[in-house]
C-alpha cells in the first residue's frame, strides 16, 4: 500500500481546490502536457483515445440522421468573415491572422477559423440553387482557434478540437427543426454516452451566438456546482443568407433565401467528464468511453502461470468486446492500483497464484471502490454486467448531485443568499428584460444558462424587477 | 442513352488532355469544389467519405503495430521550427505565418505546421526520461499547410489533410525497423485496400526528407504514366534528438539520444485512386474504399411494387455488410446510369416490373463494363463475389499497366528516346553521384523516385557518366 498512497497523495483533493484537484487529474492521468505555444496542449494517447470515442460514436448518431462529413479550409480571407455583422463583431477580436505565406506578404489576411459558418455561406452560395440541393446537412471534424487570454486544459484553450455541423433548408420550420433534433441528439448522447445528465434549453439575447435567431444548449453540473456549457445548436434563421446571397428556386420557381444552422461539440466534454465524475484518487471513466474498461493486475506475476492465466483472461474478454489491457509492467502491484484508479478504468480484476488455484479472482469497481471476489467462470458475465449497471448508475449519481444542487429563488435576497452560500444551478423567474439579466450578472457574477424547455411555475414576478415574469431561468457560474 | 450520353460528354477525354480529364473528373464526380480561399478545397462528402475509409482501414492498421493516437497544436514557434537546420532550410520558405492574435501583435511568429518533426521533439524532450519510456509510437490525424504556387486537387494544395507518424527509440536498429515497418504497412495498404501497385525503396540524397537520414518511398505509376509519391517513411537518426537535447537514461545508467523517425500518407491518395483506376466514364472505385459499392437504380420506379423491391434488396445486401444506395430519386434511368458511373460505383443494380416478375435484375460492373443478369436468389453471394474480384482484379490490371510502362535504358541516347517517345518509369544504372543525377534531372526533366529494394542489375554503368554502378534507380515525371 505504500506505493499506492505515494501516489495519490500527490493530487491536490477535490474539496482543499478544485482548479487545483482538475489540473492534478489531468496530468497524472496523463491525459494532456503542457507546450511551448502558449496555451495550446498537446493530447497524449490516453486522452485522445477518449475523443477518439466520442467521435466515434457521435458521428454515427450524426449519420443515422443523415448527417455527411466534409472538410473546409482553415483559413478565412478577412473580407468573408466580414460579411455577417454581428458574426464578425463577435469573432474579429479573438481570431489568429496569417499575415504572411511563405517569404511574401499576403495581399489579404486570413483568420485561422474560429467556427465556419462564412465559409459554409460562401460554398452553400454556389452549392445551392434548387430546391431539390436541399436540405444540405453537413459537418465537419477539425480545430478551431480563438485566441484566449485565460487557459485551461479541455476548458478553455487557443486551439481545440471539435466538430461543426452546418444545415442549410427550404424553409423557417426545416431549419428550427433541425436546431432541436441536433440539440436532442447532444442530449441524449450526453447522458446515454457519458453519463452526464443535462439540462435542454434556450439562451437568452444577452447570450446567443455571433449572428443567431436562437441558440439552444445542454448545461451540465459540474462536481463542484459550476455549470458547463456542453453543446450548442444555433438556428440562423436567413440572416447568414441574405448577407451572402444564398438563394434558390423553389417549387413555386420564386427565389428564396434558405434557413441555416449550426450546431458544435468540443473537446471540452473530456473536461466535464473530469468534473463530473472524478473523485480524490483521479479519473472515473464511464464505460462506454473508457479507452479501458478493465485492467487486469496480475498478484506475484512472476510465479509460473500467472501472467499466462492474465492474458488468457485478456482473450476472453476481448472476445466478448470488452476493451482490456493486462498491466505486466515491472511495477508493484501497489502502483498499479494506485495507477490504473487515477486513470479512471471502469473495472480492474487482480489475480495471484491462490486465486488462480481457487478458480476466481477480485474485481474491483471503481466508481463506488466496492471489491468482490468472482469465480472464473463468471467473470466474462460479471464483467459485461458491471460495465453496464455502472454505466446507469454513474448517471443516477451525476443527476442526484445535480438535483442536490439545483435551488430556486423568488427574491435577490435568496438569490443571492444562495450563490454565497451554496453553489449550483438556482432556478429564479425572469421578466425577459436584459437590464435584469445585467444587474443579476453584476451583482452576483453569474449569468444565465438557458431558459429550458421543461419551465416551471416559480413565482408570478421576476426574481430582480419584481415586474410580471415570463420564463424560468437557470443560472449559475460557469467554466 | 440521349441523358447518359449528354453527361458524358462533359468530360474531356484522358487521351485528349490527362490533366483535363482528371479535373473533370473530380468536379462530375463530386469530390471537391474550389473556394474563395486560394490554393484550397472544399472535400465534398462524396470525396471525403473515401478520405474516411482511407482513415479508418489505415489507423486500424497502424493500432495492430502498436500506433498510438495523440493531438498536438497547429503551431509552431518561430524559434522552435529554427532548431534542426536542414528542417528550417526545407520548409521556412513555405510556411504561413500567424503574426496576430486578436488586436495584437505576437511577440514571436507563429507558423502553421507544415510538418509536426520539431512540435514532437518539442514534446519528447518532455515526456522521454528513461529506456522504459521508449519506444514511442505516436501518430496524429490532422491538417497542414504549406504556401505551394501551384495547386491541384488532392495532389497539391496550400492545406491538406494527412496522417505523421512519429516515434522514438532507444537504438538506432530499432528506429530503422520502425521506418522499414511503416512503409511496409503502407505499400500493403496501398495495394490490398487502394488496388494500387507500387515500388517500395529508398530516396537519393537529394530527393530525402529534409533532416533524415535516410527517406523511403513508395512510388506508383498513374495511368498516363506520371509517378505519383504514394507515401514516405524517414528514419532521422539521432540529429533532431541532438538538435532538441532528447536524451534518455539507459539500462546502463548512461544518457543517450532518441533515434527517431516520421511517416505520412495525405489525401493525394484519393488523387492517385482517380488516375490509377477512372476511365473516360469518370471515376472507378475499388470496392474496400468505395463509400456506396452498390447502386440500385430501379427502372420505371412509379410502376407499384419497384420502389418496395429496390428497398428490400438494399437492406437485404446492408445487412451482408454491403454499402449499398438505392437511386430513388425523380431523375431518368438513363442519367442514373450516367451518374453512378460518374461517381465510380463498383456494381450497379437494375431492376424494373418485369425483372421482379421474372425473379432477376441486371448486374453492371464498373470496371470491365460487363453486364449480367442474375436471380434475385443469387444476387447477394453474386454481390459478394465480384466486390471480391473486382478488388483483386483492379490490382492485377493496374499491375500490368505498370509493367507494361516500366522500361530499360542502359545509355543516354536510350534514356531520352524513352522520355521522348514514352511515358513511365524507367529502371538505370547509376553511380550514386549526385552530379550524374543532376545533368539527368535538367536534360530530361525527370527525377530519381527511388533506388528499388528489389535491385536489378541491367548493366555494369552509370547510364549517364559510364563509370561503374551502385544503383539502380527508378526514373520518372511526378506529380
Amino acid at each position: 500500500m505504500a506505493d499506492n498512497k505515494k501516489m495519490v497523495e500527490a493530487i491536490t483533493s477535490m474539496e482543499e481546490d478544485f482548479a487545483q484537484w482538475y489540473t492534478d487529474v489531468v496530468i497524472k492521468a496523463e491525459l494532456i502536457d503542457y507546450t511551448s505555444v502558449k496555451g495550446c496542449m498537446v493530447i497524449k494517447p490516453a486522452g485522445y483515445a477518449i475523443w477518439e470515442l466520442i467521435q466515434k460514436q457521435l458521428d454515427a448518431r450524426f449519420k443515422e440522421t443523415g448527417v455527411e462529413n466534409v472538410y473546409l479550409p482553415m483559413f478565412i480571407p478577412e473580407s468573408l468573415l466580414q460579411k455577417e455583422k454581428d458574426h464578425v463583431e463577435g469573432f474579429a477580436p479573438e481570431v489568429a491572422w496569417v499575415t504572411h505565406g511563405g517569404l511574401n506578404p499576403l495581399q489579404e489576411r486570413l483568420c485561422v477559423r474560429p467556427t465556419s459558418e462564412t465559409l459554409f455561406c460562401d460554398f452553400y452560395k454556389n452549392d445551392i440553387h434548387s430546391y431539390r440541393d436541399l436540405p444540405k446537412v453537413y459537418n465537419q471534424w477539425c480545430s478551431v482557434v480563438r485566441w484566449e487570454k485565460e487557459t485551461r486544459p479541455f476548458l478553455r484553450s487557443r486551439e481545440f478540437l471539435w466538430q461543426e455541423g452546418h444545415t442549410a433548408h427550404a424553409t423557417a420550420e426545416d431549419a428550427e427543426a433541425r436546431t432541436i433534433q441536433m440539440l436532442n441528439v447532444y442530449a441524449q448522447f450526453c447522458e446515454e454516452v457519458l453519463a452526464i445528465p443535462v439540462v435542454k434549453g434556450q439562451k437568452t439575447e444577452k447570450e446567443k451566438f455571433a449572428g443567431a435567431v436562437a441558440t439552444y444548449t445542454i448545461e451540465a453540473l459540474m462536481h463542484d456546482g459550476k455549470a458547463l456549457q456542453s453543446g450548442t445548436s444555433h438556428n440562423f434563421g436567413d440572416g447568414f443568407a441574405k448577407a451572402f446571397d444564398i438563394q434558390f428556386a423553389d417549387k413555386d420557381n420564386t427565389l428564396k433565401h434558405v434557413h441555416q444552422t449550426s450546431w458544435g461539440m468540443t473537446t471540452r466534454l473530456i473536461g466535464a467528464l473530469i468534473m463530473v465524475h472524478g473523485d480524490n484518487d483521479g479519473l472515473v471513466m464511464p464505460p462506454a468511453v473508457a479507452p479501458i474498461q478493465v485492467a487486469i493486475v496480475p498478484i506475484q506475476q512472476k510465479k509460473e502461470g500467472v501472467l499466462d492465466k492474465t492474458y488468457e483472461l485478456r482473450d476472453m474478454l476481448k472476445a466478448a468486446g470488452v476493451r482490456v489491457k493486462v498491466e505486466d509492467s515491472e511495477k508493484t502491484p501497489g502502483f498499479k492500483f494506485s495507477e490504473t484508479e487515477m486513470r479512471g478504468y471502469p473495472l480492474r480484476v487482480e489475480i495471484g497464484p491462490k486465486d488462480i488455484e481457487a478458480g476466481k479472482c477480485l474485481l474491483f469497481r471503481r466508481d463506488t471502490r466496492e471489491k468482490m471476489e468472482v469465480s472464473l467462470d463468471e467473470l466474462e458475465s460479471k464483467v459485461t454486467e458491471l460495465l453496464a449497471t455502472m454505466q446507469v448508475e454513474m448517471l443516477e449519481r451525476a443527476r442526484a448531485h445535480r438535483e442536490e444542487h439545483t435551488y430556486v429563488a423568488t427574491n435577490m435576497a435568496e438569490f443571492e443568499k444562495l450563490f454565497t452560500e451554496k453553489s449550483g444551478f438556482v432556478k429564479a423567474m425572469w421578466c425577459e428584460d436584459q437590464a435584469c439579466e445585467d444587474v443579476i450578472k453584476e451583482k452576483l457574477s453569474v449569468t444565465s444558462r438557458c431558459m429550458p424547455f421543461e419551465q416551471e411555475h416559480i413565482a408570478d414576478t421576476c426574481v430582480c424587477c419584481g415586474k410580471p415574469a415570463k420564463k424560468m431561468v437557470y443560472w449559475g457560474r460557469a467554466y
